[in-house]
């Protein structure tokens, strides 16, 4: 029986990993819930699953939760609040398992804490690896900790992996589905609105994601995340666009032989893989092979999608240019979306934001949210 | 450095075999050579590759090599003939690891040989594992042997398994370019020349293995072969016709991830991956994903390949049939070549023989070739 801490229960990461408990009750159990603000779905969660641990955002909402739960005459399942809660989540004693899934570098505290404590992740939040992968792979290394990546195209990589050593791979390949302007003619980029960006041929994510897939920022911070996971260099790492999401990645291998990963397009399977690993469970997940019919790949355009080229630049510098790209994106996502700048005003403000970022490696998780907190103030007061 | 003894030296996969030791003299070298009829060309290789021993067919192309190298004042290289010779060169004391590639049933006994004696084998000969797989698979897991196939197929089957447990294999997926006939409307079948069916679309190969291309028999010895190798049920293995060739096969897993591999169609890939593994020396046999576009798949029709049903049904049945299958193909394929039958003569000539086989399973190499011999003779009298 695996014992998980879920950060991020309520998002969908985090509910699809309940599905997974749900589905497996001989596999895994519910040790500790970090959720966000959602007090109702954390209440539910917490009747549901009886954790040891739930953490909210805010002391108020962790003290609502507790008088809850008292009503419900429920006890025994402490409530916690913040970063501290989250880290409490993390390290708890009774968790063997760690799913971090909270959007964005406010889960990165927890997952180093995780990792200092010697718990396998369950990596599905990419900013971490963005962020601050060089000090979390590093950590990982030296305390011997798995990080298995829950996010199709890095999972898809992880699988491919273990059909050769390390010395042995040459490229990484990365799908993209290249997103819903994949063929729309480059002189319409300036008037794309966020109501079409927010369109996404393949997959229902959150609004960030979805426009970072627009943009193909999203395959360019897995880029980033994809070196910092896999040891391997940026020019090691290429993208081709699939629009039909069913390869998640593939690996090329020095003798010549490629390994590819297939099936459906649902994100219950990374999550089941990293849980497992390195067992298989069996599941309903089943991609029906006897109905495929076309794959369809070609080169990424990076005059349309400019993102790729400065994610390939900040993984090169790496430290706080991988920050900045992050932080950058997600105010000018953010401004698109509230319609103060246009699409492609998103990659002109990212680049500005890189070019007044001088090269620093942050060493500790502290100067790593520093760095982003510099990195957003510089692209707000650009965008003011 | 692994020695090599090369059944079939003059062969296609012998040549190849011979290409990859000359491109990585660091790591293999040549022990023995069994040759054929082809005096010249074992001539050339005995003087390239300096091998302790070499086999050719009979007596007297033995002792023509022996005066040809005397006369060329080499000396210490020994000369045998026939099935002991072979037998000589796949147990020879300073042989690492036996090439099997010698076509037909003739490289039988050698292999069997050489899993007895211990050595690995990479196995380029499907007549083997089609006819004597059993036999030959339970003496190499009594012995731990390695078997490694040499076919593109079935090495991309093996690199495709090292990502998860036996017991998670739900289906292997053998992929068939579909042959030349692949779109040809059925009530043209019958009239299918000879000429039409050395047309292979993606591989050049011997006339035999083309022809069986054409009437997917081929695929269907590879169902046997894969169930035989891989410990798989018939059902288990199943057919993509995918016209490129470039999956060369892929596994599924009980979770719902399936892994493919893609490479080049170049025999020397899959021999070098058998010669190195569990390495991947690096080589020049790339791939171009970059300029990859589309792949097709589409399911096999067992309508225009009733082959593929009589091979189903002799894999289910295990034994004799599957020798017979074998057997009254070669036979068939012969006869069509010779203009004595139709195209689709061939199936149910099979179909005939295998009707006329009572079940039974050989427990000796003797008992293999005798029902092989009887699968002829019963084929033969049928086609008379």
């Amino acid at each position: 029986m695996k014992r998980l801490a879920i950060l991020g229960s309520t998002g969908s990461i985090g509910q699809s990993t309940l599905s997974i408990v749900e589905q497996y009750p001989d596999r895994y159990s519910v040790a500790t819930l970090a959720a966000g603000r959602n007090l109702d779905e954390a209440f539910a969660q917490a009747v549901r699953w009886r954790p040891r641990l739930v953490s909210l955002a805010t002391a108020d909402l962790a003290d609502q939760l507790d008088v809850r739960l008292h009503q419900a005459g429920i006890n025994g399942i402490e409530t916690v609040h913040g970063t501290a809660g989250t880290v409490a989540c993390s390290t708890h004693a009774d968790a063997d398992f760690v799913v971090s899934a909270i959007v964005g570098v406010a889960g990165l505290e927890a997952t180093h804490a995780a990792i200092l404590a010697g718990k396998p992740v369950g990596l599905a939040n990419k900013e971490c690896m963005v962020a601050a992968g060089e000090i979390l792979t590093q950590a990982a290394r030296e305390r011997n900790v798995p990080i298995l990546p829950i996010d199709s195209e890095h999972n898809a990589v992880h699988q491919c992996l273990r059909v050769g050593a390390h010395a042995e791979v040459k490229h990484i390949w990365l799908t993209a589905s290249g997103g819903p302007f994949r063929q729309l003619p480059l002189d319409q980029f300036a008037s794309i609105t966020p109501e079409q960006a927010l369109k996404h041929p393949t997959w229902v994510m959150g609004r960030r994601i979805t426009i970072d897939s627009a943009t193909m920022l999203n395959k360019g911070l897995e880029i980033i995340e994809a070196c910092r996971l896999f040891d391997v260099a940026p020019s090691q790492v290429r993208v081709t666009v699939h629009p039909q999401s069913t390869v998640h990645s593939l690996v090329e291998y020095v003798d010549g032989s490629i390994l590819a990963q297939i099936s459906v397009t649902d994100m219950r399977l990374p999550i089941l893989y990293a849980l497992a690993f390195p067992e298989r469970p069996a599941s309903t997940l089943t991609f029906d092979l006897a109905a495929l019919r076309h794959l369809d790949f070609e080169p990424p355009d990076f005059e349309r999608f400019p993102c790729l080229r400065l994610a390939y630049e900040a993984a090169e510098k790496g430290g706080v240019h991988c920050i900045a790209l992050n932080a950058a994106d997600e105010i000018a996502v953010e401004a698109f979306l509230d319609r103060k700048i246009s699409f492609m005003a998103i990659p002109r403000t990212i680049e500005k934001v890189l070019a007044s970022t001088p090269e620093a490696h942050p060493a500790t998780i502290a100067e790593v949210l520093a760095a982003d907190r510099d990195a957003r103030r510089i692209a707000h007061e650009l965008l003011a």
